[in-house]
């Protein structure tokens, strides 16, 4: 599977994703899950894809206009007026994708070919949105109360984000936090590897601030993993001990 | 749903269920899931269920026959030599109960009345054991490298027991770390519900050392819910901040 989170803060949009595709345990590679297009200083668009890889590739290949010359190619991501409308034709394009190889296929295979994206960016005088769009085609968008999405593996990295997230909190920590669930990931499923993808939208940029692939050996991404543990520790000593002679239960089976 | 998590200490074992049963969201109802049976001095033997209520219900009341009048009944569990025995007994039991049901309601049903179960005890002159019985009978037992098992929603509150657990902590403390495990997946899990049945049992006890009932007025759990909030907001910021100034990928897409 896979392993992606968008998330919104104040000063803009950060997502990270995981690197590895499976098909069973025993065949496993590395492919890049997450893309993204800029206008510089008037637009920058996201996507990450969790799910069928042919599905996901097709999705963004066809957003490239691949098919074509290189010369006659132009991405409607990049004309698209709104970010609504982005998601609009990334939700479609996806649905079609997974519809026609669920037609050469027989309709029960949809959901093998079926795949979720985030699609998170900003077009200039307006502001940065974040989108959940599901293989169906449809989306929900990123609001005050959800502030971030999650694809693919989401239960071992959810309580950690739920825990620290914080609306104003600084790039900085948003990457810190995204670390954590993205270890507390790779800790619990195989289906979850290194390395990672690291993009930082800052509001009103319309260019990535931050862009990195992070690797095992990515010193940050080790001290964070180890210091976790130690820290975690910590906070579990920390507090108060139950108490043994609390009141027993008399006659309870 | 449920959750049920049955951990091996040095000790002895500590189990925790919790009661809420649900067919739909609109449809949940309060149900014990913890069942104990002992010979004071001679053997504690303890059974968490998750999954079809009706299957877990009936391994129990079979487990007592209660289809017998009560002069009559007589607990296999608490005759059975070793607890492998009692594993055994209780998976053939389980596995029958599924399949009858499924056998009237045709084969594809199986799952519908799927249950799985956790079977903790120790019987005078042999060690503590624990067993993770799946809905086919057979089972497997905890290890020093497993040394817990979980059933039901077990991922919320996995990542917690693998960082927090310690063969040689106290029950005081491995009370504190099932709470929080419980804690984070009621905070992520509609399935899973208040109050939750706790019950500790000391190696050559042979009867509990302490049983209770959590309740949601419960002080020590509310202490420990708020607690681990800002015990975890510490814990994150006490690890090191992401530097945004780290060397860049150019050209990456």
């Amino acid at each position: 599977m896979t392993y992606c989170v968008g998330m919104m803060l104040e000063r803009g949009l950060v997502l990270m994703s995981d690197t590895r595709t499976n098909s069973g345990v025993d065949n496993i590679s590395t492919f890049r899950k997450m893309f993204h297009w800029s206008i510089p200083g008037e637009r920058l668009i996201a996507v990450m894809a969790a799910g069928n890889l042919a599905t996901t590739q097709s999705v963004v290949s066809q957003l490239e206009e691949r098919n074509k010359a290189p010369s006659e190619r132009h991405n409607s991501l990049l004309e698209a007026p709104t970010m609504f409308k982005v998601a609009s034709i990334i939700g479609d394009l996806l649905s079609e994708t997974i519809a026609s190889r669920a037609c050469h296929n027989g309709q029960s295979a949809a959901g093998t070919f079926a795949a979720s994206m985030i699609v998170a960016g900003q077009i200039k005088g307006m502001e940065p949105r974040l989108f959940l769009i599901y293989p169906e085609g449809n989306f929900i968008e990123a609001s005050y109360d959800t502030p971030f999405f999650q694809i693919g593996e989401t239960k071992d990295g959810r309580p950690i984000l739920i825990r620290g997230y914080e609306r104003s909190m600084s790039f900085e920590a948003a990457v810190k936090l995204l670390m954590l669930s993205f270890d507390s990931t790779l800790k619990a499923n195989l289906s979850v590897g290194l390395p990672l993808d690291l993009l930082v939208m800052e509001r009103d940029r319309f260019e990535p601030l931050h862009e990195r692939r992070i690797e095992g050996s990515d010193g940050y991404f080790q001290a964070i993993s180890a210091g976790w543990g130690e820290a975690l520790k910590k906070a579990f000593l920390s507090l108060p001990e139950y108490d043994l002679s609390l009141q027993q239960r008399q006659g309870a089976k």
